[in-house]
């Protein structure tokens, strides 16, 4: 069974880092790159994008809002139009620097509140997936199952990318538990590979109260900001590989 | 014959405007546009972009050093690879935006201290056209004639649009006349369109020294940023109906 | 009577400009400046305050949202202790130029979407107040008559230095018209010098309704990033003069 | 014997991070604190200053170029003016922040590029310190022996603060061996310790050539964005006090 990994990248900016950057691009199969505006800069977007090449690694824009300092985390103001045109500006950019080393952006994955806004709002959601349609149609798009982004993409003729968390836990309704709420995060790599196995041998998840939902996903993500993301990322590479999983990049999954 | 007018747009920021855009977009064949760096955001690139496809406008990028408090126009410590990356990065951006409106962006010029520094280096101005021939080959490359940046676009490929300042004066070696010194700038508009007229007529100026210097140029270029500039626009574009140009974008002009 | 006119001012940035400084520099006697976080650098903070110091204008400053490109007019999700570190950064970094031209600053005027958001809540307005209190006991702030800033500056032990709007319409409740609705600006220079008039001689201002309203306020603000600020501010000035008016800086208007 | 413990702090943004600044802020008597212009943000410094104000250490203000990308190392065409005035902005930020904790601004520390332009430009470097000196008189400047800095201040009527660099060898002619050199950075603790030791003991330094040097310092300087900068700045710590000696904020340490 083919399945990708991925995870954020790129995230530093100037001199600073958040991720051991290095490490996670020898462990994935898809790298989400920061472009500039929560976080990234043209050198960095560069460098990591060279390393994707060079490690087969397939690559996507990663665009956020504008805010260095609040890492994109925090909501603003922006009207529809600033969201879409912000996209566009972000998804080129990196297509440009991508261009330059003879790599090829497959993939655009929202970062934090840019996607916290998307998701609030469908026609918001369908304007984003439509602009990025007429970009490129090849374009496809990681969302969580059940988003108003999933939907979007889907109308806009592009293909979503639903993603697991494997340190995640789940609700019953199939959404993630909040971050805060006791049980919320999986810190023991034993029981994420667990997680990862039952994902990939029948397509499910233990959800918090012990139910057993379905999870139409081909993609896990490592969200790379958090302490232990490495250790994180190589467990679930290596449980991939020990259950008869090929890690391969979400634009070469297929339908 | 064909002739191309072009200016600088989009370098206001936020609310912020330095030129009328509007009005110059009305006059012009081809619109160098700032991407971010310098000045511009993406509001303002949006908005511009898709002024210029309803009104047949070509597009190119006009990439700048990462300075909007000093417009581009102060030189910083650069590496030539944060060269190339940021010259990628801006260009990209455009494209993204341009791709959003169904326009397609057909030229880079080079903006202020970014543009000195790639022609007082051949090595330099060869990496960045080679990067931008890698993005796309058919993008062309403003300058002025003999530039490093000419020699350079040549040798990765790409064609040189050579430029025509219809507004200043000219020393017999073919370079501009320092602003600052006297006559340097001829603010007479009558004067400006005896030039333009002498330029369609034999492809020569007349230097500061009173002789006649052929000039290879298809492209009459005018700075937005300064006072009056949409005058002179109006009065460069009446001179060249008036002599029986044809307003063409630089993308038209064939060889 | 002692009156103060006041303005923003140096709300430009790098080569950008807003409004005619150098003019309105000339006719009030008190300028609120930006602090460089949605608009103003240091350079031009420089060239503001030494204005300043020149024509006898009292200076305040004039702090806002991180957010040149949406001119601070965008709200963001930021912390109570944000917008106080903010805040004292932005007073503190004008008090630091102010020092070295030999002046000082004497009050504080909070500018868009940074006020209104300390003005929808007590707790952060008084949090707000203290701080400044922190800084420099003398230092006054604006508001307009009845905000959460008013209170909010008295119970911190400071001046609250309430604002007449002569170009704007009031409602019974003494509130102004929101921009928008029929009637809310006052674009006749004539009605504008007989609301000031009327304001100079009994304190009051007719609302939109035709009632008599009391004003309780020493100080009549121009907003100086709209068209013909210049016109309204010179209006003004002569209005007060003609009344018998004494234009005095808010600081030195005692109780 | 009395002796100043200091390093660069608060050199982070946002998320980011460069070094361990609460380790350090446990093992230092005085703090340089970026003011958000090379690195820095309003709320990093806040939290840094009510750090420094619980611990009794001191602060001084660590202004930078604008340029948070090249983390301040990249030199800029800016003008003596611009120096002037982004110093006055950033050293007043940080008091209006240290005025909020009832702390004080006591020195003044440049960083990279702006302190190697201040240090090769005598008249740039005088102009600086008189602007510190109409801010506050009794602000002392960080340098090192013998350069213009040093004289600048003295000029303006300031206390000059040398540094001596414990890990860091030294020419005979008392400047430091350029990074990249062999033996240019003492990586060995035992080393540094032994430095420390001799500099208390007879204000001397051991020549890379073997050579005895006196330095006239107070003050020992630990860069923080170095890797193992808390390791060493604990050596340093151990050995100050093993030796004798007494650690006290550079503010305090009289003439």
């Amino acid at each position: 069974m083919k399945i990708d990994l991925n995870s954020d990248m790129g995230e530093g900016f100037g001199r600073w880092r958040i991720a051991d950057d290095d490490g996670l691009m020898e462990t994935v199969s898809s790298a989400n790159i920061a472009c500039g505006f929560h976080a990234g800069d043209y050198a960095i977007m560069d460098r990591t994008v060279k390393l994707a090449k060079e490690r087969g690694v397939g690559i996507g824009a990663h665009p956020g809002l504008p805010d260095l300092m609040g890492f994109g985390r925090r909501s603003m103001a922006v009207s529809d139009a600033d969201m879409e045109s912000m996209m566009c500006y972000q998804i080129g950019a990196l297509q440009g620097i991508a261009a330059r080393h003879g790599h090829r952006v497959t993939h655009v994955s929202y970062h934090a509140a840019f996607g916290n806004m998307a998701n609030a709002d469908e026609a918001l959601a369908l304007r984003l997936t439509r602009a990025i349609a007429a970009m490129d149609r090849n374009l496809s798009v990681f969302c969580m199952p059940g988003q108003a982004t999933e939907r979007a993409a889907e109308k806009a003729g592009l293909r979503a990318q639903t993603l697991f968390l494997a340190d995640r836990a789940y609700t019953t309704a199939g959404t993630l538990v909040p971050r805060g709420q006791p049980g919320a995060v999986i810190h023991d790599l034993a029981g994420v590979r667990a997680r990862v196995r039952q994902f990939l041998h029948d397509g499910s998840v233990t959800t918090i109260d012990g139910a057993r939902l379905p999870v139409k996903a081909r993609s896990i993500l490592v969200h790379s900001d958090t302490p232990g993301s490495l250790e994180l990322a190589r467990a679930i590479r290596a449980e991939i590989e020990a259950s008869g999983g090929v890690l391969t990049p979400a634009c070469q999954l297929g339908d």
